[in-house]
Order: structure tokens, then C-alpha cells, then sequence
């Protein structure tokens, strides 16, 4: 079989990581702090970390929570506010793993529709005026995944209505904003609430330095991270000193700009050459071509009996892995399938296109 | 008020930690394994130090589950393990948050003495008689925390041979082996155990390479550890590649034999010297002289009035810090409070007891 092209894991390839720039950080690190570095350290992370991010989103510092991954602060705050039986509004798609952590915590999870400018603001309105209460509505604001697109300000602004009119928290799961390569930033909803205590904003550190940190943050109303600073001091004391000291070197240091314009340069290459192959290949698949991030939610025409499943299994066979659209969804997605771009080189991207479009004809047959 | 001096913290002064010895190991990490050490891994852990730790204790690498910190290793398999309810024997006195773990999770937690070779076997052998059916008991073998005492190979099987008779899981949890600065090793029970699969055990290198890096491991029946395993991906994905890959570049490396008897023979003088400043100053003071580890705990007379808050409070006005005995305990432990000597260098231990016995003569007054 020829080689695999695996547009299945939302990574980068380590080609796009500035080990060099790392290496060079780590040794900054223990130069610098070396009792910092060493010592256990809180559970609200490392210090210096900890203010540059609270610098960077203009709050104070108790706003802030530095985790081991931005994907376990979703889990402190599922287990801080999520009980069983409690709703809360998800995007329809959305992360799978999000997905599989509210299931596994008994949420009534309901799924609002994902348009080319974000979550179906009227689908949410009108399911709240039909009598739906959410404690939290999870939001992945720009280039979500799997859906590669992004909240519009003027959704961003609905949104945030709906949360004071409805009393429900927003968690704004933003994990990609910095790996946008095209079009304009957006302000964040944490940003647009003002002082309305509305929002729990999540990010990570994993697409701008690597996933091999394993360093995120959670940033939110203060009583709320004390609480998890206590879930969090109980569950691992703190997270990795070792790791945020390097990630606080790297950032701040002078190598920083340029690795960043590197990640996004080469995501833009893979998300463009990626949606040119489909429009070739592929001429039947609808997708939002996204303006950063790692995916691109491709689906086939509705009733012509395309299955997911099969289409990955035949792709599997011709060396290219995908990620089923079923497993982003409570029901449907059978059409539909995510292509991560983010670990694919530009240069493998059309023949791995090519397979899949030879996989989506044997499936049908 | 003159300097602080804390016998509060279980945890090292950055003068022992081999801050070069990182540094270098940080940088080896990088150059060698950069897409390794770059990517996200996943919940088993780094694949090199995983296989090292397997090596080490002599198991499958399906045994072995790298965790952030071996807390979050006790907290996982408590998680999986402890329902509601459920009762978990716990040595008198204990860790202080491994009790809060069980608490927080509604264990049935039941507190079984401890002794100068470590739990009273026979008073777990009469409640286990009398209709206790724990699901765990949890035992820090070496150099325990907070009571500095050592398990006795004889009760070591004895453990073993009740887990048999009565089916429960021993959690061997381990931190402090390594610093062993006198005295024989003993074999743990994970060994002790042969193919009975009864012990789950943790350690971590905290005390042997540095808190800060946050790495921990559980051992355990590879059913179990396959179902933590789920539950760690669910969590966090995976904990730290970059910190596990520097603490097995640090373990493998040749500094690593120095470096640790440096830990060893400032541990070994911190606690000669407090032995010796209790017997002069606080010679009413009973107390386990450890062999090993970051603990000695100070039991004074009973029915004396003594009151481990206010000798706390009286000596954190004279600069001391120590924890009060009611800490580690469910009830009892006025006349008792913990001394971590691991932070406190050997020039200052006189001065802190001498502090001491005076608070303890003001807490009297």
C-alpha cells in the first residue's frame, strides 16, 4: 500500500514545531527560574504563565486557571457545573470529545445547528423560548471543529444576549483563534460581555507551540476558578512547572512571531491546496473553507446513500484515514466526514484527496 | 521576626534539585526525540519512560500508566475504583489529601493505627473479622507520610495474605522509596504479591528528580490500568510529553547516581539533625526516627493539654510552620503535628526546634 495520509488527527506534523526555538526556551527556563521550575507550584500555574496570559486577555490574574491541557479545564468545569441531567447546548457538530464528556457526565445535551457563520442563533432562540434551559451552551467560536467555521460578531453579540435573557454561561472553547491565516480577528465573547460574568473562555497552548506541553487555561469569573483552583489542587496539586516555563520562555522570547507565521503559513498551504483538491476531485462535496484552525467538515449530497462508515473503511484500504461524521453528532451525519489538514503536508494533500474520492465511489457502489 | 523557617511543605529545597542535570536533560530531550516530544503522546504515557518504569519494577509495559503527578495517579484509580459508600482502610494517621480524595468521593473510610513498622495488621485482621469489606487499602510502605515509619516485611505479606482472604486491593502508594538514606530496602508488595494481582502501586519522581516536572506512575492488573487509561484520555489526552521526556533523559543519564545520593545525604542530615534538636530541646516528644523520606511526626504526652492548633499558631509567630496532627487524622491528633524536614537545610533545624519548644511551652501556658 502506498504511504498513509492521515487526515484524522487534528495535530500539526512536527515539521511546523520550532524545536529549535524550544530547546532554546527550556534551557532559558531552568537558567532563569530554577526554583520556580522545580518546585511544585500551585494549581493555578505557573505565575509568570499565568499573568502573560491575563496580559494578553486584559483581566486580572484570579480570572485565570492554567491547566494540563486545555482539554482537561473542560473537564474541571464539566465536573464544577455540569450534574446529570442538566442541559447544555452544544454545536451540531461539535468536538467529539467535548461530546463524550458531557454524555459521560448524564448532560441532556442538545444540539443547535452549525451554519457557515457559527451556531443557528435562531434554532437556540427558539428552543429557549420552547422552554429549554441550559446551564452552559459550548461554543467553538473560530474554525471549529469539525465545522472549520467561524462566529460572526453579530452572532457573537446574539449570543451573548441569549445568555443575560436566559441565564445560562457561555463557554467559549477557543483553542484555535491564534492560527487564523486569513481574514480579520474577531473580538472574543469573554471581550464583548463586559463586566455580565457570562463567559468561561478556554485555550491552549498546543496549536501555537506544540501539544507536546500539554498546557492550556481556562479564564472565567473568579469565584468560579477559585473553586476549580480547589477541584484542581486535589486532583494533581498543579500541572507541569517544567512545561509552562518553557511555554513562557518561548512565547515571550524573540523567536516566537516568526515560529507562530510558520504554523499559520503552512496551515493555509494544507487548508487551500485541501479545498482545491475537493473542488477537483470531489466535485459533489459542500465544505466552509476555513479561515485557520485544522479542519474542514466535508458533506456529501443528503439521499444518495452515502455512509460514513463504509467510506472510511474503503479509505482505510487506499492508506487514508478520516474521522466518521457520526461521531460528531447524537444522530445523522452518516454523509459527512472531517478532513484534519493540520499534519498533512501540502505536497500529499491532492493524492490523498484522490484516494478519497476513489473511497467515496467504492462506497457508493 | 527572624527568617521562616518551614517544616510545613513535603517538598525539596531547589539547593538538592540537579537544575543542570534538567537543563541538559531538557536539551538531549529535544534533539533526540523532537516529534516525540513535540506531540501530543497519549494517556499511557511517554513511551520511553513508560517502558523504563516497566524495566524497573518488572512488569508488562500494559501495567504501567504515566499519570501528571502520582496524585492524579490516585486520584484516577480512585475514580475508578471508590463508589460512594464503599469502604477503604487508610493507615492512622495518613496523607492528608489522599483522605480528602477518599472523603470528597464518600468513602466509608476507615482508619487502621500505625506503628513503628507500619500498620497494625492485627487490628485490620480483627475488623476485617468483624465484617469489614473493604474494596482498597491504601498504605504508604515507606518512610510514611506524615508518620515516618516504615512497613515491616513480615507485615508486608501479612497485608498480602488478608487482601487474599478477604478480596481487597492493596494500593501501594510509594513516593519516597527511592530516598531511602539508611537502612535495608525492603521489597514491595507489587512484588511480594507474585501473580495475585492484589496491589496497585504508585510512585512518582518528585522526590527523586523534582516536583516541578509532575510525573507520576501507577502499576496495576492490566484490566484496570487499560480502564484508567480511557478515563486519562478522556481527561487530559495525555500528560506532558516534554516533562516525561526530560525526566527520562534525566533517569537514563549519567548524572542521575549523583544526583539522587545528593538528595540522599541532605535528606539523611536534615533528619539526624531534627531527631537530634527534638531530643534536646522537645525530650518529652515521641517520635519514629525515619529511614528515609520527607516526614517525622511528634506525638507529645497525652492528657497533657497539649493543642496541635495553638502550638501551631504559636509557632508561626515565631517563624515556624508546621501541620497540626488533626490534619491526617478523622479524630484524635491534638498532641500530635507533622515536621517535613525535606526543605529545611541542616544549619537551620536547630533553630526551628528550638522555636518550637518554645511554642510548645506558650501553647501550654
Amino acid at each position: 500500500m502506498a504511504d498513509t495520509i492521515s487526515f484524522a488527527r487534528g495535530a500539526p506534523s512536527a515539521d511546523i514545531v520550532d524545536i529549535d526555538g524550544l530547546k532554546q526556551a527550556a534551557v532559558d527556563a531552568f537558567e532563569t527560574d530554577p526554583a520556580g521550575i522545580s518546585g511544585y507550584g500551585t494549581a493555578i500555574g505557573y505565575v509568570p504563565l499565568r499573568r502573560w496570559i491575563a496580559e494578553k486577555h486584559g483581566v486580572p490574574e484570579d480570572h485565570v486557571l492554567v491547566t494540563n491541557g486545555s482539554m482537561q479545564a473542560d473537564a474541571f468545569l464539566f465536573d464544577e457545573t455540569v450534574a446529570a441531567g442538566d442541559a447544555v447546548v452544544v454545536e451540531r457538530p461539535t468536538y467529539d470529545r467535548t461530546l463524550l464528556g458531557l454524555k459521560e457526565r448524564g448532560a441532556d445535551v442538545h444540539m443547535i445547528g452549525l451554519q457557515a457563520d457559527g451556531i443557528d442563533v435562531d434554532e437556540l432562540r427558539t428552543a429557549l423560548q420552547g422552554g429549554l434551559r441550559p446551564k452552559l451552551a459550548h461554543v467553538i467560536p473560530n474554525f471549529q471543529n469539525p465545522g472549520g467555521s467561524t462566529l460572526s460578531l453579530e452572532k457573537r453579540k446574539a449570543l451573548l444576549a441569549l445568555a443575560d435573557e436566559y441565564d445560562f454561561l457561555i463557554f467559549e472553547d477557543d483553542p484555535y483563534v491564534d492560527v487564523r491565516f486569513t481574514g480579520e480577528p474577531l473580538p472574543r465573547m469573554l471581550e464583548l460581555q463586559g463586566d455580565a460574568n457570562r463567559v468561561v473562555y478556554a485555550s491552549s497552548f498546543s496549536k501555537t507551540v506544540c501539544p507536546g506541553v500539554r498546557v492550556g487555561y481556562l479564564i472565567g469569573p473568579p469565584e468560579l476558578i477559585a473553586r476549580i483552583v480547589r477541584r484542581a489542587t486535589n486532583t494533581y496539586i498543579a500541572p507541569s512547572q517544567v512545561a509552562q516555563a518553557i511555554v513562557h520562555r518561548f512565547v515571550t522570547g524573540d523567536r516566537f512571531p516568526a515560529a507562530l507565521q510558520k504554523v499559520k503559513t503552512a496551515l493555509e498551504e494544507r487548508a487551500t491546496t485541501l479545498g482545491a483538491a475537493l473542488r477537483e476531485h470531489l466535485p459533489e462535496a459542500t465544505f466552509v473553507q476555513p479561515e485557520g484552525g485544522y479542519f474542514l467538515w466535508v458533506e456529501l449530497p443528503a439521499g444518495e446513500g452515502h455512509d460514513c462508515a463504509r467510506i472510511a473503511a474503503e479509505a482505510a484500504t487506499r492508506g487514508v484515514q478520516i474521522v466518521k461524521g457520526t461521531d460528531f453528532l447524537l444522530e445523522g451525519g452518516e454523509n459527512a466526514f472531517r478532513l484534519a489538514y493540520s499534519a498533512v503536508k501540502a505536497e500529499q494533500v491532492e493524492e490523498g484527496v484522490r484516494r478519497l474520492a476513489e473511497a467515496v465511489a467504492a462506497a457508493k457502489g
